[in-house]
C-alpha cells in the first residue's frame, strides 16, 4: 500500500474514453482489469499482473444488474468503495472507471451477446442468462476502455472461457490474460460471496476446495473414469454436509464438453450452495 | 471510372487489420462500407460519399451465409467479381476486404449478437435470424476494419437503425452515415436482387415506389389516418397485379413502433414478393 501514483476516478464512459485515447496515441500500453468491486486478493493479483505489464492500468467496478437473476444477490451484493479505493491505490492502479448504470445501460438499450454453447453447461443452466449478461457488459466495457489486454481469474473458469471465445469470434483485438485461482490458507477460493458465510459455513466452505484435491488425488493415482473421480468429490462434500451441490463435472478445458475420461488439462468444477450462498470452484487436472 | 488510384484487394482480416492499424497510426480518417458484391449505383453512391469524407476507403464484399434463412437465397446471391472490381476502382476506393467464409466463421464460432425489439417487425418476422446474422457480421467488419465511420443506404432502413442502435448499445466509437435510396428512372429501388426480375415483374415493381408516392401524396393531401393511408399503398400493388404483400405499414422512424396516426418524419415501409424475388422499399413522409 505504499504506491505514490494518483488514482483518478471516472464516472462516464466519454471521460473513459477520452483516457483511453489518448493513452493509444501516447503509444502507452494499456491493462484493464473489470470488477464488481468488493475487492480481495483475487482481484489485488489480477490489477497487480496488469500494473506489471502495461504502462498504464484501468480498473472497473460496475455491479451489472443483466447478469444477476431474479432471486439472485444483485441487491444485496457486497459494495465496499472505500475500501476499494484504498486497494486500487495500493496496487498502483491509474483509473477507476465507475459509471453509473444509466450510463452503461441508457433507456431503449437493446442490443445484447448471445454466447452460444459455451453457455450452455456447469453454471449456464443454474443462472439462466448470466453469460449473456456478463458478455455485453465485458463488450460495453472492452470498447469504452479499448485496452491492449484484459485480466481474468481461473475462478470465474467459464466466463473466462466465454470472453476469450467472444474476443476470438468477434475479432476483438485484446488479448486475455489468465490467472490463477487465489485462495485463503485453507483452500476456500477467494471470493466477494464468501463475506456472506455464517462462521459455521465458513468452515463447511473449506471442503469445496478438498473435494477438488480429492478429484485430484485419484487422478494421479492412476484412475480417469470421471464417474468414479466424481465420486471422491461427493463423498467430501456429503461428509461435510454439503447437500445442496449443482454440479461437480469434469470437461474439456476448451470447449467444456463433458469428459467420460479425464485427461491431464482436463476441467473439474463444481457448484455448491451453503445456505442462500453460491460458491463455485475448479481445478485443471 | 477515371481514377488512377490502385486498389489493394485484401483476402485475410489479419492483413485488413495491419493496413487498418497503420492508417490509423498515421492519423488517416478510414471510411468503410460493407457490401455483399452485385454492386450497383446505389453501392456506388455510398462508395462515393466515403471516398469524399475520408482519405482512406476499405470496402469488403462478402455474402454472408448467416444473414439467409433455409430456403432464401445465399446459393443463387447475385456474384459479379470482375463488374464489382471496376466499380470499386472507378469510385477511387483504396482497399477491398474480401474474405473467406473460414476466415470469418471459423470451426467453433459461437458467440452472436441479439438485435432485441428492433429485429422482431417489418422484415423480422419474414427472415428468422436476418437480422442478428446481419448485425454479427457488421459487428465482426467493424472490429477488423476499425472505420473512423461506415456508409449505409436508408433503402435497408431496418437494417440501419439496427446497426446504429448496435453502435450505440455496445459503445462502438464508429459515426454511422446514411444516404438516400438511389432508384431507377422508374422509381423502383435499386438492388441487387432486381436483377432476378423477369421483363414481365421488372414492369410490376416500379409500382412498389409507386404505391408509397401514392400514401406520401394522401399525408400531404391532410390525411394522417394510417389504414387509409396505408389502403392507397395496397390498392396500386393490387392494381398491378401485385398479390403477395408481406407487409405495408408506417413506424415510428427510430423506434419502429407501429403508429396510429402518422406525423411528418414517419416511416412507410413495404415488402413485396414478385414471384421468388422479395423487395423492400420505403420512403419517410
Amino acid at each position: 500500500m505504499s504506491s505514490a501514483r494518483p488514482l483518478f476516478v471516472l464516472n462516464r464512459a466519454c471521460e473513459m474514453r477520452e483516457v483511453s485515447d489518448a493513452c493509444r496515441k501516447a503509444g502507452k500500453k494499456l491493462g484493464f482489469v473489470p470488477t464488481m468491486g468488493a475487492l480481495h486478493r483475487g482481484h489485488v493479483s489480477l490489477l497487480e499482473e496488469s500494473v506489471r505489464r502495461a504502462e498504464v492500468t484501468v480498473a472497473s467496478i460496475f455491479v451489472n444488474p443483466t447478469q444477476f437473476g431474479p432471486g439472485e444477490d444483485f441487491d444485496r451484493y457486497e459494495r465496499d468503495y472505500e475500501g476499494d479505493i484504498k486497494k486500487l491505490k495500493g496496487c498502483g492502479v491509474d483509473y477507476l472507471f465507475y459509471p453509473d448504470i444509466s450510463d452503461i445501460y441508457p433507456d431503449g438499450f437493446g442490443t445484447t451477446v448471445s454466447v452460444g454453447n459455451l453457455g450452455d453447461c456447469l453454471c449456464g443452466p443454474f443462472r439462466p442468462g448470466h453469460f449473456n449478461g456478463v458478455a455485453t457488459v465485458v463488450l460495453k466495457l472492452f470498447n469504452i476502455v479499448r485496452p491492449d489486454f484484459a485480466v481474468f481469474g481461473r475462478k470465474d473458469y467459464q466466463q473466462l472461457k466465454i470472453i476469450q471465445k467472444m474476443v476470438r469470434d468477434f475479432n476483438m483485438d485484446i488479448e486475455i490474460v489468465e490467472m490463477p485461482i487465489v485462495r485463503e490458507p485453507d483452500g476456500l477460493a477467494m471470493s466477494s460471496r464468501n463475506a456472506y458465510l455464517s462462521a459455521d459455513q465458513r468452515t463447511k466452505a473449506a471442503e469445496v476446495n478438498k473435494a477438488l484435491s480429492e478429484v485430484a488425488k485419484k487422478f494421479r493415482s492412476g484412475c480417469d473414469d470421471c464417474k468414479i473421480l466424481l465420486a471422491e468429490a461427493d463423498m467430501v462434500l456429503r461428509m461435510a454436509q454439503i447437500n445442496d451441490i449443482d454440479y461437480t463435472e469434469i470437461r474439456d478445458p476448451e470447449t467444456l464438453e463433458l469428459r467420460q475420461r479425464a485427461v491431464k488439462g482436463d476441467l473439474v468444477a463444481l457448484a455448491v450452495r451453503l445456505g442462500n450462498t453460491r460458491l463455485i470452484d475448479n481445478r485443471v487436472l
